[in-house]
Formats: structure tokens, sequence, C-alpha cells
């Protein structure tokens, strides 16, 4: 493929950076990929195993000249690097961000932006539990979907290029409004993640009593739970303050669900219970229809 | 491996009953495998993929000559299948089963069993979220758990021989009291479970509204939860109803911690947020020093 941008810059390089770099490479996307991380130990791992071709120590050195500059830190932080970067954008420079979260990563950023630099945000729907510069793999983005969040006014061929680089990286595109984003998103990712977290706090308590056997025998739900729930602290951190509304709505709806299921086992109702796992079963297979999922048994991950 | 026991009657041919048989077959445990399972529909389909050696058409004639008898119907069916093939058990028989708890499955069939023939409850740490007779695999059991619940009294040659039966299977065997057993599960996998069909209940709720967005756009998070949810609602149901006291304990527990972060996210707690993702993100290292889990990223699903 023909290079979409001269040089692209990376801010923060764990494991969405990571991936980026190795996809571009992969598809030959940008002649140059700079990286920056703010831990000194970041960047000198990242220099070791050859993550990004060069690898600077500020964020304003790293977007110096880069056409395509991609903010790939905390929700937490958006605002604070957009600061610090926005004296050395290049003018017509496109600037973008990975953020799980869309309104509240808009509100920070665009008023440090300079005229004549364009904001498109985006979010892959793709990740791992692990964490960090050596985390990432060119496979990550591919056929995970990577929701745009465009603002009114955004240039036509600008957004067209930056879907090309998307799809380039492996993704499929699509576009959404950022308030909309938020609410999908709580549902189906940072609702989970706050629950997955939660259950493997009351493990983590019981397993001091148990003596470990809760964790010597977990079966698959539970690990399951532990692997959501081993993401990195930071990162979630911030997705739950910067998406608060949304979560604290959906949250609501799932403990009256919770509850009218836990009196249903208080009363023995089985056909209560029974009638609610059948209908949850039938999502599943809209999943492995619309190509999100393998159907595999345990992912795959016994079976031959 | 010589057979261990001449003839092994599998009662209900679900996926555990159907690894079990591949993985007889795969170590050579037995001489005969005979199945019998209460769906006229599901004997003829294990006929035509040749699960077991001989299908029958009663459960009492399945266990006729047997010297294993393995329960594997569903937790609330135990009670009526015990007293169904009592009249038919061979003496000196050994009658076991793999259901999810166990002092309720000691409950329903002890008291249906004859004068010398033994008992001695088995759970299975392993599964997928795929059921029918199609879905079984040798490899199920493979280094996964396979709890004991023996009750005072076992005679200690016989439960030897059956733990030497779950070895061949593949499966590492460890005993506890049923009481324990059913505690730990609570925690491991029932309440998980439960919290999964609920989240995916919820999204469901939304999906209508948002025209399947939620699905299409399932992220990591919630994919975990379908899978989990996408399992048989008759066991389900059955775990519920028969572990009732457990599982509502650790809810209990549960939702505690849930209203706390909760709160957290009301009120910004930033740092108490993070401090309870970094105590959960190390149980899942304890978790693959246990060897109950890969730790390739996405448990190996995207990674080369």
């Amino acid at each position: 493929m023909a290079h979409l941008y001269d040089r692209v810059a990376l801010i923060g390089l764990g494991l969405i950076a990571g991936s980026m770099f190795h996809a571009i490479k992969r598809a030959g996307l940008a002649k140059e990929v700079v990286g920056y991380a703010r831990s000194a130990e970041t960047r000198d791992v990242a220099r070791e195993i050859g993550l990004c071709d060069r690898v600077v120590d500020s964020a304003a050195q790293a977007v110096e000249g880069a056409d395509l500059v991609m903010l790939c830190v905390p929700v937490g932080a958006m605002g604070a690097v957009a600061a610090e970067i926005a004296p050395s954008l290049q003018q017509g420079a496109l600037v973008s961000d990975v953020g799980s979260t869309k309104a509240a990563v808009i509100e920070a950023v665009t008023p440090h932006l300079p005229e004549g630099v364009h904001f498109i945000p985006a979010h892959p729907l793709a990740g791992t539990e692990q964490s960090g510069p050596k985390s990432g793999f060119a496979e990550l983005f591919d056929n995970r979907w990577c929701l745009l969040t465009p603002q009114e006014g955004t240039d036509p061929a600008m957004l067209l290029k930056y879907k090309s680089f998307w799809e380039g990286l492996g993704s499929k595109v699509d576009e959404m409004d950022a308030q909309h984003h938020d609410l999908v998103l709580a549902v189906t990712s940072h609702t989970p993640h706050l629950i997955a977290y939660t259950m493997v706090g009351v493990a983590d308590d019981l397993g001091r009593v148990t003596d470990s056997e809760v964790v010597q025998y977990s079966a698959a739900g539970f690990r399951d739970f532990t692997r959501i729930a081993a993401s990195d602290p930071t990162m979630w951190r911030d997705v739950f303050l910067a998406n608060k509304d949304a979560t604290l709505e959906i949250l609501g709806r799932f403990t009256e669900e919770l509850f009218a299921l836990q009196r249903a086992i208080r009363t023995g109702d089985g056909d209560h219970l029974h009638d609610y796992f059948t209908r949850t079963r039938a999502i599943r297979r809209g999943i492995i229809e619309a190509g999100q999922d393998t159907d595999a048994p345990n992912f795959g991950r016994n079976a031959k």
C-alpha cells in the first residue's frame, strides 16, 4: 500500500500504540513512525525492542513534522498531552486518539488545538488484558471495529483518508455521535469491566479465607472475569470517571435485573431463571453471526 | 492403560458425558461404554456419531452390569434418575455424578441407592458454553481439576480406583467436603455466571433500542460475558436452585462491593478505583501460576 502519512507520531507506547506500530509497518502505511512515552523506562524498552523508527524524549519533539498525531494515553491524560504538544503541531496535521470514551476526550482536547489542525477522535474496539510496550502485535485490529466520532465541520477528504488508515490497520470502520458512542460502550464494555473487577475483588477477600482454593479451583466463569479484571488500572479508572453518567445509568439497570434474579433464586422460581437464561443464550448467536467472535468452544482454548 | 472398569454407564449424553466417552476411549479406561439420554432425538444423534459403544432406550437398561454408573444430568434431575436406576444397579457398583453442586446431589441421590452400591460424588471443573451430544471432546478434562466429595465411610480402595479413573481422563483430582465445595464454587463459578447472565440481559434490552449496535460493537469484556451466558439454561437453573444459600451469600457481598465502586464513580474518587483495580489484577497472576489458564493475551485468540 502507498504511504498514507509521511510521519505518524505515537504519544504513549502501550498495547494500542505498540500494535499500531506493528500494523502500520505490516501495511506500509507511513514513511516514519516516531514514538514517545512519559516514562523513561518505557522509552528505553521501546528502543531496545525496536518499537517505532525513532523514540524521542518529549511529546513536543515527537509531533514535530508529523502529519498524523495519535494520542494513545489514558483518557484522563489526554487534555494535558494536548496542551503540551499544541505549540509544536504542524499546520494541516491530523490529531486523533484511541480513548475508550469520546465526549470527555473531545471536551479535554479540543480547546488546546490551534487553528489549522484537524481532530478526529477514534476508538478501536480491540485490546487484551496485557499492557506496556511489549504487549502490542500487528493483528490486534484485524476484523475489529474502529469507531470514529467526527464533529461537525470535519474535512471530508481528511476523514476519508483517516478511515483508509484504520482499514489499513485491519479494522472495519464506522462513524457515530460521541454521546451515543459512550452509551453503547457503557453497555458493551465499561459496565462489564466494572462488574468483573467487583467479582474478582469479592473472590479475593474469600480467597484469603480459603487458602487460595478460590484461585486453584477457578472454573471457566471466574477465569474469564479475572482476565477482564487484569486490564490496566489507570486506563480503567479514567474510563469510569470520564463516562460517569452512562456507566451509572447502566449500573442502575443491572442491579435492578440482578435483584429480580436474586429473588427468583430465593423463592425457588425456576421458570423465571430458565426463561431468562434462554433469552440471554440467543444474544451470543448474534455476536457470532456479526463476526465479532469465534464459535469454537471456549474460544478454541481447549478444542482440537 | 489397563481397563479400570468393565462397563461404564453414562446417563445423560451432553457435553460432559460426551467428553468422558472420548477421553475414556483415548486412555482405554473401560471395556465398554453404554449410554442413555432421556430424549429420543439425543439418542439417535449419539448412535449416528458413534457416541458410546451402545446407546440403550432406558436408564435401567444402561446400568445393568455396569461397575461404574455416571449420572451426567442436570442437578435437579439427579434424584429422579437415581430412583429409576436403583433396582437395576449391580451389587458393588460405583455410582457417581458430575453435578456442579454437591450437597444437594448427595441429599437427592443417597436415599435411593441400595445397600452394597457405592456413591462418590464428583465435579469436574471443566466445560464450554456448548451443550448436546455433539459438543464433547477428549481433551476437555486435560489439566483441569476434578473435585471428589466422598462421604464418611467411603471404601478407600474404591476411592483410590475412582481417582485413577479421573486422572486417566486427564484431570488433576482433589477431595473436599461437600458443603465447602458448594461455597467455593459459588464464588468461582455460580455467582459469576449469574452476573454474566444479568449483564447480557441488560444489553439485550438496550440492544433492541439501538438496533443491534450492542451486538455489533461488543468489545472484549462483553463478548466474554456472552460466552458465559450462552451456557445450558436447564443446567444453570438447577445449579442456582440447588446451591441457593451459598449463591445468595456471595451475591450479598458482591452488591455491597459494587455499590462502593459505584459511589466512587459518582463522587469521582479515582484513588479508590485505581487501588481496587490494582488489587484485582494480582489475582489473575495467581491463576496463571496455578496452571488454570494461559497467559497468552486474549486466551491466545488474537495473538500469533
